[in-house]
């Protein structure tokens, strides 16, 4: 009987054909026998985590595998974000994720990311806990040039549009209500004066004065985007009755984690891109067996190559967390091990599509079928035919025995 | 064309790899030539009867699988099983099931079924018709140990606890309201002063002085459960305009087709146990077929051996069904034969799983694939694909040309 489980996310793995790999995507052209292994000790099926036809984002697909209707829990990044650099939102809190980035004095947007400035805690320490209309603003730094914002106080909506116009050399936008409700106006009213006040205090301050100087973009504005509401929040251990653990390098992952109530584990050398140390995650997910029910870990960096068009690197960072899995060859008799992805990201879109992604689910008490390989085609082959996210979970929870019984 | 239906449902038949059996599970171990054959001349797929990942009880099951949403029909178990003994139910009863048990001076549970009592007529004949708080009992007898209970009466409730704690030495529960309704308060008020009251009837009995006597467990408490309140039910004839007919050997299953309206057939030797005459019930099927148009045949053993854990004997009782099956292989052209099963009963788990079951539709309309055994995996891998309980009815009424038209 299986007590234990690793789900292990592969960002962004599913591809589609490349013509210098033969027709093959960057997953079926590596050389991967530790996951084909795996797979052909397990029964594979394909997914897409929102459902047929759905095109995910990376927290709606993270909670709906999770086991959490994005449509119940999910209300904009935001919340995930703010949870992720260790933030609490209260009832009726709005959360936003930010960019501390560079706009010139007509608010046009120079650089999104402040030349990729590393630590902002200087900055949003000037802005964390200024109040404008009587909402109090409560700004903490993320990693690199992030930063997540709470905005606390009366009458607050999250349906607001984003600052952040995403591209560079347009002007930063004015937020605006996307309904009709009075508490929408307001947060847009309030968002967009202490943009403004913000830029005010950023733009002199003595630190950007000497990023000038050394020739470096000065991070004056807090580009916002994202907003969200506080919802309610069972934890996974609540849901499910499993300790759960998170090995995530990105932000987000990590606030995926602790959004819904898991230990974050700080493994070093996990940097979410692709010199990323896989190995160091895996062993890490290994030693968490030992103390937690559930071990969620993120690996990002197939994602980014995908959105940068590169399926040679893909599938060389493939071929990599492929070595790395030697790691996991010994698992515990007890222990499930679950692979697959958030969605594909295909090079040749540079960006999430909604095609489905294999999956496998490795364990004593699995039905093996007979497919022998990691790929998308082979595992569309399984013996699960295809699921969504939503389904992971209960096959989890099914197979460790732990599913509520319908009826009697 | 196809005009008349065989469905047969193995109970519990679904399993997961066996070590003994080379990883294979019982049935796809079992040696099944007339099964088989059945699916090689047969469309089949895989299902869950309630939808992936949700684990089935069996009465939720029966009732997707004969077509009738759970969400719609079903408000617990004691209105099935009444129905299986031959009670109807009006508006505003409430029906539970009941165990003649055995209970100490302490009303601590001794034993949940007094010994597997083989007919408590005697005892249920001493409670029938009496009344508490102006609500009336009626309680008869069911197979061996059990017993029907209605409560008829104004402003009960089904929404209440089970007085059977489903395990030994612990005291009898107290029935509670479980939701806040003043119904649903009076009917537990009311259910345990009839509890109460039985006990003290039943535990001065000549019948189980004597049972003393003998060293046998006294029948001294009614342990009840399940309780559900009438709902209207159209008859399988009304839904679908077909004749049905349930022939089966356990109480509940006898109770889904009384519930349904259906003609219940009684076979001798058909005893819902591993001893059950399997033969006689596929020849009355056949012979039914004349009468009726729709034969609903119930095979339980298989589930029992799961629960067991035993899966060499679930292995041997398959076998037996499929050298029964011989005889369901001279059908009419005209019938249509489908095999499935409620749900898996793995024997690792010893209970129900949310692991899917095979499925197959064999008849001169369907679309014959390439699928040549009666398994888990083989059939997974059908014409069909993934289904749920609530598409076996419309595939039936599909293949007899009897399906709505949607539109024009």
């Amino acid at each position: 009987m299986l007590n234990k489980a690793i789900l292990l996310i592969f960002d962004g793995l599913g591809d589609r054909p490349i013509k210098d790999f033969g027709g093959l995507t960057p997953l079926e052209y590596a050389k991967t026998p530790n996951f084909d292994k795996i797979a052909e000790n397990a029964e594979c099926g394909f997914m897409n985590a929102l459902g047929r036809g759905l095109r995910p984002g990376s927290d709606t697909s993270h909670l709906a595998i999770l086991g959490y209707d994005p449509d119940v829990y999910y209300s904009g990044r935001g919340p995930i974000e703010v949870a992720g650099i260790g933030l609490q939102l209260k009832h009726g809190d709005v959360a936003l994720r930010g960019n501390m980035g560079t706009i010139d004095e007509n608010m046009v947007i120079i650089d999104r990311r402040a030349g990729r400035i590393l630590d902002v805690s200087p900055l949003t320490k000037e802005l964390d806990g200024m109040e404008v209309d009587g909402v109090k603003f409560i700004i903490k730094p993320g990693t690199a040039h992030r930063a997540g914002v709470i905005m606390r106080g009366e009458n607050l909506s999250s349906a607001i549009t984003d600052a952040d116009p995403h591209e560079l050399n347009v002007p930063l936008h004015t937020v605006e209500p996307t309904d009709d409700s009075p508490e929408a106006k307001r947060t847009a009213d309030v968002l967009n004066k202490f943009i403004k006040q913000s830029y005010e205090i950023l733009k002199d301050l003595e630190f950007n004065k000497k990023r000038a100087e050394e020739d470096k973009y000065e991070a004056n504005c807090l580009l916002v985007r994202g907003a969200g509401q506080y919802k309610h929040v069972p934890s996974f251990k609540e849901r499910y009755g499993l300790s759960a653990s998170c090995i995530a390098g990105g932000g987000l992952y990590k606030g995926i984690g602790a959004f819904l109530g898991m230990e974050i584990v700080d493994v070093p050398g996990a940097t979410a891109l692709p010199n990323t140390d896989i190995k160091a995650k895996f062993k890490t997910a290994k030693e968490k067996l030992k103390s937690h029910d559930f071990i969620f870990v993120h690996v990002k960096a197939a994602d980014s190559l995908g959105e940068d068009g590169n399926p040679e690197d893909k599938k060389d960072f493939l071929e990599k967390a492929d070595k790395a899995a030697a790691v996991l060859s010994d698992l515990p008799e007890d222990v499930l091990l679950v692979i697959s992805a958030d969605h594909s990201t295909p090079c040749e879109l540079k960006n999430h599509s909604a095609d489905p992604v294999p999956i496998v689910f490795k364990g004593g008490s699995v039905r093996i079928d007979d497919v022998t390989a990691f790929g998308e085609r082979a595992c569309a082959k399984g013996g699960l035919g295809f699921i969504e996210g939503r389904h992971v979970m209960p096959q989890i929870l099914n197979l460790m025995g732990r599913l509520q019984l319908i009826g009697a």
